[in-house]
């Protein structure tokens, strides 16, 4: 089997090669300007990975792990316009460097782009793709419309905010690795196992993202630590604060909340110390656990040699436990 | 063979019948009001059609129709908050009555939604199809991007003019009657021509429309008359007009286009003066009826009896004459 990097390095040299006309340029180069700005190019790599798994040609399923990775961008360039985003990767979003309208058109494109990519499989199994693949992207839609919808809400529950991100992030990783599992030939049981794995652990990483927010080391992180707190972002932690918080923590919680005018770093501690007191952070970790046993048991269920599923644990162990 | 009227019926009963999930409410609620607001059903009863003409079931062409009229009103929703547009039929458009962020990620579900309906054809011809949508959705976007940049360009050719309601209108009408003549088991050679027929007609129907802005009546045409004259839009009227201007016309013309202040019925009149005196309308009625030609001539090779390519004819000559 080839390993992650390996996968990755191969799906790096397909995206370069991809290639679109040069009129209208306004079309074209931002879908080329947003796939040449990196990324890991995990999820077209893990698609990849699914497919090794089961003994098929990787070279087969690198059309549809490019389709992922082309959708993935696609929902960054819609996502950044919709969130007025100014940077992506430490670059200029493409609604920046050029216009939203270049953006929404584009982002359009890279869909049906998408689509054109996805369908480079075989006859018997084009159908079964393409359907999980639509329900993966409805998925991502609707993950993202609750996202929007929650930074409006006062209150928002657990079971909503994980719904949330199993939609918005987890079931595009759930349909990378179905999808390549199908490519190599797996049986539907297989893949469908494969599909809870990579939702289940999907969550896990989210929630890992929002520990790391508030406790990752900054200079691994690469992100502002706290960044989550400072804009009162409805993350796990915050959602499980406020549910455990008491009469006093739920009113020192709120005043921060509703504070307009504060000094961050204050406002990060302060915020963090609620969160100590309360144990939100073992709460958080418990929960990321959980879901990442779930996953790993539909992983101990599927019918592949235990050596071969080793690099997906591997894989998982690694998301885990980066940057902490 | 179903008429014209009763094929659009057909498609207006199953339109109400499609139905979303409830939540989150503010991705599904635009889809069913932008598909509610009306608009003649007649892409996708051009794809019934073309199956009913080639003996096809009609019904077996439902799903494949609706998926061209959800992918119509995909490009409105994002055309009109590109535009900037606060009416579409008469009524609020999706960004209007709720934001731009829900008219993009409603959009992007309806593109998505309309491959799923597209994907319910014969196994036989899934692929083909689904190639001919996705160029037809790719060349949608283009002629939409070309759109918007010839308003930035103070001087545009008649070929790209053409070549652009070619992308942005007439390639859709094309690929609804291609696809509806391969579910119908037309040959490939019979659908193509069908595709020309639509591709063509829809390049005559367009500048038809051009001509009816400036010399239509204004009760039967349903839109202000001169409204392209008044925003300087580039049509082929103007581009003839300016393309054939002596010296003091085209002085006229451009201290027009430049005149940031002025009253709108002299604009209109003197522009119309300036087009009469040039023989514009000429010039235009001449490429409709060139364009109708090769549109017809297409119609002409297919190997169907006389008395089903009749409907076609009708349906074409009914659009031609609308309204003038």
């Amino acid at each position: 089997m080839n390993t992650l990097k390996n996968l990755q390095l191969l799906i790096e040299d397909a995206v370069g090669k991809l290639s679109y006309p040069v009129t209208p340029a306004e079309l074209y180069e931002p879908i080329t300007y947003i796939l040449s700005i990196g990324g890991k190019r995990m999820r077209p790599a893990l698609l990849l990975m699914a497919c090794d798994m089961f003994g098929g040609d990787v070279k087969k399923a690198i059309s549809p792990a490019l389709a992922i990775e082309v959708f993935h961008n696609f929902t960054l360039v819609h996502d950044d316009i919709m969130d007025n985003a100014p940077l992506r990767r430490g670059k200029a979003t493409v609604h920046e460097k050029w216009n939203p309208n270049t953006g929404i058109l584009s982002g359009d494109v890279m869909l049906v782009e998408a689509y054109k990519l996805m369908m480079q499989v075989d006859d018997g199994i084009l159908l079964n793709v393409l359907e999980i693949f639509s329900n993966t992207a409805i998925g991502v839609c609707e993950g993202q419309q609750f996202d929007m919808n929650f930074e409006q809400q006062s209150h928002v529950q657990i079971d909503d905010y994980i719904n949330m991100i199993r939609l918005k992030t987890a079931v595009l990783l759930g349909g990378a690795l179905n999808i390549g599992a199908l490519i190599g030939g797996a049986s539907a049981k297989d893949a469908g196992l494969l599909y809870t794995f990579g939702e289940q652990l999907g969550i896990a990483f989210q929630l890992q993202d929002d520990i790391l927010d508030v406790y990752g080391d900054p200079e691994k992180f690469g992100k502002q630590v706290g960044g989550d707190i400072i804009s009162n972002k409805k993350t796990f932690l915050l959602i499980k604060a406020l549910e455990l918080a008491g009469e006093q923590e739920k009113q020192v919680l709120n005043q921060w909340l509703n504070a307009a005018n504060f000094d961050a770093v204050e406002k990060v501690s302060a915020v963090t110390d609620i969160y100590n007191a309360l144990g939100i952070r073992q709460q958080a970790e418990e929960a990321v656990y959980t879901y990442a046993a779930k996953g790993f048991e539909a992983l101990d269920k599927l019918s592949v040699a235990e050596d071969k599923k080793q690099y997906l644990r591997s894989f998982a162990d690694g998301l885990m436990v980066r940057e902490k």
